[in-house]
């Protein structure tokens, strides 16, 4: 089976079977492919796509191209969740701990990622003394005593989607289907959770700028993942603005803290307890979703959730004294405050091009390996359908000296827009997909 | 202009510009595509093509990423033919020597190929002494004083299809019509002639299996070759069997000899006096096809175009005593006749299999560098449509001791057909294209 037969076949919009879709994986990661033959391969499985055999074949082939985690000795279900990605995305540092809370068990690898803001990796590293680069031993000893435990992607979990990952994101191929379900599910399967509850994001600031795409991806991710002999559901949430109202590394683990502590309200709850109540009735611990929401809501209201997430920062190494006084997190030098120009409603307030400037203050990293400012971000005063007043503030950026204030400030310039009429809030849950829907 | 949005473009199927495929072309010659970009960017022209001024902007590109040799200080038209390759095609060492008889002057650039059988110069070189390396200065003496030299492509030329023919060879984009016609184009292009015919062949033995993927490549290449400033021509020919009766290095010079001296007949004398005729109707030294063709029929009667021969084996090094005496050319050791097992009419004798079969004896090399037995090869003793007694012989093998004769009769063993009733013979032209017909 020689590589050129392979890439010819699928060039042609052909089916690949499940040797020559094993033979390429091998071949990204033991260089029996070439460069130039994997980004054929990446660009002819963009164009001319992949059925949802093959999805699944690519998927058990990257999972398997490396060690497979074995949780087993774990008690109880093993539950992960994972987001597509967007803007204020703070949903795993609220719901993880609710979900331990409630008594799944999060043993979770996360990465670092290349969006706007770092990853959860990031933000967890905001907090004084906390450690992300658990051994093997350390990870599930934390995730027996404490049933939560975040640390980073071991890197022989799923390598070829290293390689793969890399490449996609120089030629071009990002936006394919299969290859993003491989690379989010490979790296689901190889690191051995039973349950896992998808965030699909639609909207400006998502992976899947349309609905339809984003239910689509959804669909395929869950009929993909139960193929591959997982419980999987996914949700397709808004993110044409921020979900939470703080964009940044520390200021997301500031917001996480204060919706565990009762003390907040909004979209970024909502999503985080509905994550929660959704795994809670995949794990079998609840009946129903209502009953899991039930449940969710009490290990907030009762401090549960909170106790949980300093019992994981405490054994990572970090002060959890932060979840009492955030004020111990970092703070960036300089708040600029951005105020409307008008009175009336806040009609847009786009996800993207908040995560731009928050970038350009040093929040994000553009190539692998940068290092991010865990102090910088943005922190939203309004949401879509709030009043505003003339001159109020709509958000404040958190700058430090090493900051690109002025791209920021460009980024943001038609970010805004107050309308004089009152306009209606944008609908946060789109759809909802179950193992039985697919 | 980042390589990451020009290969999006390409893959979402738009149209590049100008600029966006200049910057392609120089990233494969000075790295600044990574090979999976380039790898990417073929296969995305391969699936969403390129319309006819992007295939022209790609070929002006590629033509212009190296040196533009300069023929204006050889007198008259400097004229050259290229033909896309097929077995048995000798039609080169048959009308170039008639064209340079007839007053064209060919300084021609060869290359090896990586075909079935050596290219133009591992033809050459079979010729005791004979130089195909010749260096600028030699290459113009000898066009200024014999009207006719072929040498290998200076590496200076065009390198941009130098670094992307080698890629397309290994991520099954060879049969990209874009990348088909650049390729062809600009070396042409680059190396300074002024009218060229281009000789496409069609049938199983042919790039271009099927006649009209065939008469478009001719009528594309027609018009971009004309669109960047140069006189083309192209006429389309059958390759469903071989066109000479000689296959192999040597063996083909031999049968240029025979040609040119008036003592064999055949398709490739058909297919080389039309040449030499389209080419002096081109170069403005006939009044027509017609009138060329008159021409190229004396040069070959009056022993011209062989004394065109002989000068330029002398001028490059060699032993031109083989024009007179064929039997100084490296000689195969052993001889294997192919009979026929029943009376008929041979009804087929595929190209593409007598192509591999003379690879195996060694004719041809599989990867770039290796050598090729100059020696060895098949000859054919009848063609389609000529009748065969039973045990008669239908062809030749040519093998040395490191030929691989078993895998070359495992590859004939379906080739030849003999059918109890008449055959009609096959059409050898099949069209012409003209400046004036695009």
């Amino acid at each position: 089976m020689r590589p050129y037969d392979i890439i010819a076949r699928k060039a042609r919009g052909e089916r690949l079977t499940r040797e020559e879709i094993g033979a390429f994986v091998k071949g990204a990661v033991d260089g029996s492919f070439e460069d130039c033959q994997l980004g054929a391969m990446l660009m002819a499985i963009r164009i001319n796509g992949m059925d949802d055999g093959e999805t699944l074949d690519l998927t058990l082939e990257m999972a398997h191209s490396g060690r497979m985690l074995d949780l087993s000795s774990l008690p109880g279900v093993k539950a992960d969740k994972h987001s597509t990605g967007g803007v204020g995305d703070t949903v795993t540092l609220v719901a993880a701990p609710l979900m331990a809370a409630c008594g799944l068990t999060v043993a979770k690898m996360s990465g670092r990622g290349l969006g706007f803001t770092g990853g959860t990796l990031d933000k967890l590293e905001s907090i004084p003394g906390m450690r992300v680069d658990l051994t093997a031993k350390e990870f599930m000893d934390t995730a027996r005593d404490t049933r939560l435990v975040v640390t980073g992607q071991a890197s022989d979990l799923a390598p070829a989607d290293g390689v793969l990952y890399a490449m996609r994101d120089v030629t071009a191929t990002v936006d394919a289907m299969p290859l993003i379900i491989s690379s989010i599910l490979s790296k689901k399967l190889a690191a051995g959770c039973d349950a896992v509850l998808l965030d699909v994001k639609t909207g400006d600031g998502a992976i899947m700028a349309r609905l339809e795409d984003a239910v689509e991806l959804a669909k395929k991710m869950v009929r993909i993942g139960c193929g591959a002999g997982r419980r999987f559901r996914a949700m397709v949430t808004d993110m044409s603005q921020p979900l939470g109202m703080y964009v940044g590394n520390a200021l997301e683990v500031e917001e996480a803290i204060y919706m565990l502590s009762g003390e907040a309200e909004g979209p970024l709850k909502d999503v985080s307890l509905e994550v929660c109540a959704q795994m809670l009735a995949m794990g079998g611990l609840a009946q129903s979703r209502e009953e899991g929401l039930d449940k969710a809501r009490k290990a907030l209201e009762n401090g549960a959730g909170l106790q949980k997430l300093k019992d994981m920062i405490r054994a990572q190494g970090g002060d959890d004294r932060v979840a009492e006084d955030p004020g111990l997190l970092p703070r960036a030098k300089r708040l600029i405050p951005i105020c409307a120009r008008e009175s009336g409603y806040l009609s847009r307030c786009r996800a993207n091009d908040i995560g731009t400037a928050a970038r350009c203050l040093g929040a994000g990293r553009t190539h692998k390996g940068e290092k991010s400012d865990p102090a910088v971000g943005i922190v939203l005063k309004k949401r879509v359908g709030d009043r505003v007043d003339r001159g109020e503030t709509i958000a404040v950026l958190h700058a430090n000296p090493a900051s690109d204030v002025d791209g920021a400030m460009e980024c943001l310039k038609d970010t805004f827009c107050v309308s004089p009429e009152a306009v209606e809030r944008q609908s946060l849950f789109h759809a909802l997909i179950t193992e039985k829907d697919v």
